[in-house]
């Protein structure tokens, strides 16, 4: 049976399913003539591109093992054991740490071509750990002690441990389905860690320019984060929205709360509709595929994204996204986006040389060409 | 279906195949006396180790995706997404740039332990980009838009941008395949690269002693290309050659043009013959394989091959090879190579520490044990 | 057929099957309070993660190709191809030297959380070679020449090499499997090795805090290495100890040997056995898994592990652990560990800042999950 990849199972309790993912991202970045940097203007990179394998086990254990070798090195992503009974998932081994709807959706799946600006500057990753979930109905409590990610536990005096929690109710009303979540988020970052930093590039990841940046903040000991989700699915209408808030403990220093959030609302011009499970959206079905009589599916998506990282003392500056995004999925597993975005910034880190300005525009659009299985 | 690997399809357009490859090199590299460099001599190891999948997507869709592991990266070889219709092919991602037929060619299926100086020297890659290519009977047409290796683009400020176009006319003359080709290849580096270098090993890639060099090209802002293609293969006969012209543009220096070509001629000991399809040659099969009351295939080949680097006031040097290999493949997707070279060098970079020559002669011994699938 | 992943093959000859393997550690490492170090107490990482495949092809070839990724690197492990004829293996490509009976065995299926210290001390490792094996009946002979780990060979001017031999006598007793071996090493560091270091670690991988440790060793041009094995299974029990010394031949300088050795015994609390083949142990096969009736395989395994890396006037320090295992395999493919020792130290080169120490304890408690395939 093919998912992309055939999925190989006997029926009996084992399967085995490969796993790929290419992005190719294309974009131009357009910021005010004051401001000179090589990175900006035309850039372009193999964004992801991820190879592995899933599968499961007779016994109700399953498997997921991949990793992105988009820039050279092998960067473990998902590499995880789990066991399943009834409406309980045990997972150990690098997973994602329960952060919110949108990270725990899979980059394939999103509606813009990076996910909110929060979920980046904030470190959202996948870490080593061991988690529980629960699904009963419409309700999904999940909870999990984490350690860091695999790369940086290559240092052995990496002994930071932070637990997350997440609780989501996802009923379905008449044919639409909603989802609401809460997350909470703490983590004592260990002896090796004593600074913590947060930006964000403009949209897009081709460039490295990040117009607001907190800097390395020092005498960090802490990370909270608490979360708040809400989404609705209804036919050919989404909408979702998210907002997240990070503070850092520090010593000798005042804590910083941070704050970022998004709305966004999308629609498919075509007669198709997002999927969405177990507390994430998934991958949608395309209804009428190019080459059996459609065009595929055609989306539009509208956000307002904003990232604040100035509290306090700390002026890291405020980045406000407007975003429109248009995807083509001529077929399921293939799809294209064109995005645009126009970002405002307040107090950014990077100052205009022409006339000193830290408030100021920037233009963004951007493209991608993406296969995943 | 066994195709080294198995290919699994379903008859209606979904397909797939892991794809692998090993070879494993080893040589001795003899100088002249005065010539000391402990790189020279022995030298061995892993020359490719690649992993990857191929596959197919019902509407035309169609995806490669390979790394290369040898030498403890993940460097991305082949990885792009592409949608065929007709004699048309639409590519987007990672992949090789219209070069010239033996660049195009799979390693798997060269002559010799390694391809014509010039496709190296003259830093031959697959690169980020969207190309097109028409077949129609005999004739194929190939264009491309070209950015950078992927690796390459983890700098954002890598602007460099490239068009790519190639042209084959490859017409039966009775049973004889006839190859006619040329490209031209036009390169603006960017601003993130001010310099090129145009050097080559002896024939083997164990050691990392180039004897011809033209060391860092300054002011270098465009790299324009041309190249000219004939091949034959009329049953257990072959014959292939190539002529490339490669001109830096510089900022305040004159623009050399380097040159390299080869020309090669083989002979099946046994009743086989190579294989050639859409430009490019293609993985023999053996007709009488070990196991099955055969040896396999045996193949004698001999090549001149000739890389000059000195042009005007850039004297890089010359290389003159004159080279033989036997390959003996004793089953599809497995073969042993062993290569002799004798390389004359005039005005080469390395100087003979006792009489200060720098025109003499390096004789190469090398062989390689190869899997593919 | 499923073997974790599928094995697909064709009857005649073609087979293929994924490999992956995902090993979890966690560990807390307690030394004497004078001995101030971070990396010491709790530690944890992604111990192994690999990916590969393996197979046959028609002909009696065939060829195992594995990496793993667990620090961002891609390193090769196995990546070969051999050739079976009868009782005969010929093998050209990276493999294992013949070292020894549990370095031979796959780390999916040793008894404690990592093998022997002196195994990794002494630098086994899989190298570049050709080697050949001949079993008949219960003797097996396995002779090769090396030369260094693809990583290694990066460095052209490498050019180490050595001959391994190990000779295996495995008769059946009654339903007893008995195993007696020795092996026999020489090596030529070659022209760029020049000095090399022998160390361990207390048991686990996760500290890189080494309590022995010879320091480098300058002048060295040559090792020498020759190991003894001997190992019973019987039903629920097995037995199985090692002994190998090591010798380092040195310009200017005395030549040390140094020694290490172990014995361990083990006991199936369930009615199974371990695996035994080849001149290896292989993987079991719980009797009763997890989810048919059953509760698994559970084991415990006790053993002595000597290190001693102090010759003359080398003083690298004494290792002497004493250790204890329980081994969940729920089903096969998976398990579960949990590991104590106590590490006993003489002349340690770490030095206890309270007192001036180097002879103290050290305890370690370890737990693994694993997944292999």
């Amino acid at each position: 049976k093919f998912k992309g990849a055939p999925e190989i199972s006997d029926g009996k309790g084992w399967s085995f399913k490969p796993r790929g993912r290419l992005l190719f991202d294309a974009a131009v970045v357009d910021a005010p003539r004051g401001i000179v940097d090589r990175g900006l203007g035309f850039s372009n990179e193999v964004r992801r591109a991820r190879l592995g394998v899933e599968g499961t086990i007779p016994g109700g254990f399953g498997y997921k093992f991949e990793a992105d070798i988009a820039t050279g090195d092998a960067e473990l992503t998902d590499a995880f054991l789990d066991y399943k009974r009834g409406g309980l998932t045990v997972t150990v081994g690098q997973h994602n740490t329960f952060q919110g709807l949108e990270e725990l959706s899979s980059s394939n799946d999103t509606s813009f071509i990076e996910r909110a600006a929060f979920t980046d500057a904030f470190g959202f990753e996948r870490r080593l750990g061991v988690s529980a979930q629960y699904q009963a109905g419409p309700v999904l409590a999940q909870a999990g002690l984490f350690t860091d990610n695999a790369a940086d536990l290559s240092n052995d005096e990496n002994n930071g441990v932070g637990g997350d929690l997440r609780l989501v109710y996802a009923p379905m009303l008449g044919h639409s389905q909603l989802h609401f979540g809460v997350s909470g988020h703490w983590r004592d970052l260990g002896d090796a860690v004593t600074n913590v930093r947060y930006r964000q590039r403009p949209l897009v990841h081709t460039t490295d320019t990040r117009f607001i940046d907190t800097n390395s903040l020092g005498g960090a000991t802490k990370e909270t984060g608490y979360g708040a989700e809400a989404a609705v699915i209804a036919g050919r209408f989404h909408a979702a929205g998210e907002a997240f808030w990070q503070t850092v403990r520090r010593t000798g220093a005042a804590d910083p709360t941070f704050f970022g959030g998004s709305v966004e609302a999308g629609w498919f011009l075509t007669d198709d509709t997002r999927s969405y499970k177990g507390g994430m959206f998934k991958s949608m079905k395309v209804k009428h595929p190019l080459g059996s009589g459609g065009i595929g599916a055609v989306q539009v998506n509208a956000r307002y994204d904003r990232l604040d990282l100035s509290d306090g003392a700390v002026i890291g500056g405020v980045q406000d996204g407007y975003m429109a995004s248009l995807i083509w999925t001529p077929v399921d597993h293939i799809r294209f986006m064109l995005n645009y975005a126009h970002m405002d910034y307040t107090n950014a880190t990077v100052v205009n040389a022409i006339n000193g300005d830290r408030s100021y525009g920037v233009d963004t659009l951007a493209a991608r060409a993406q296969l995943s299985f």
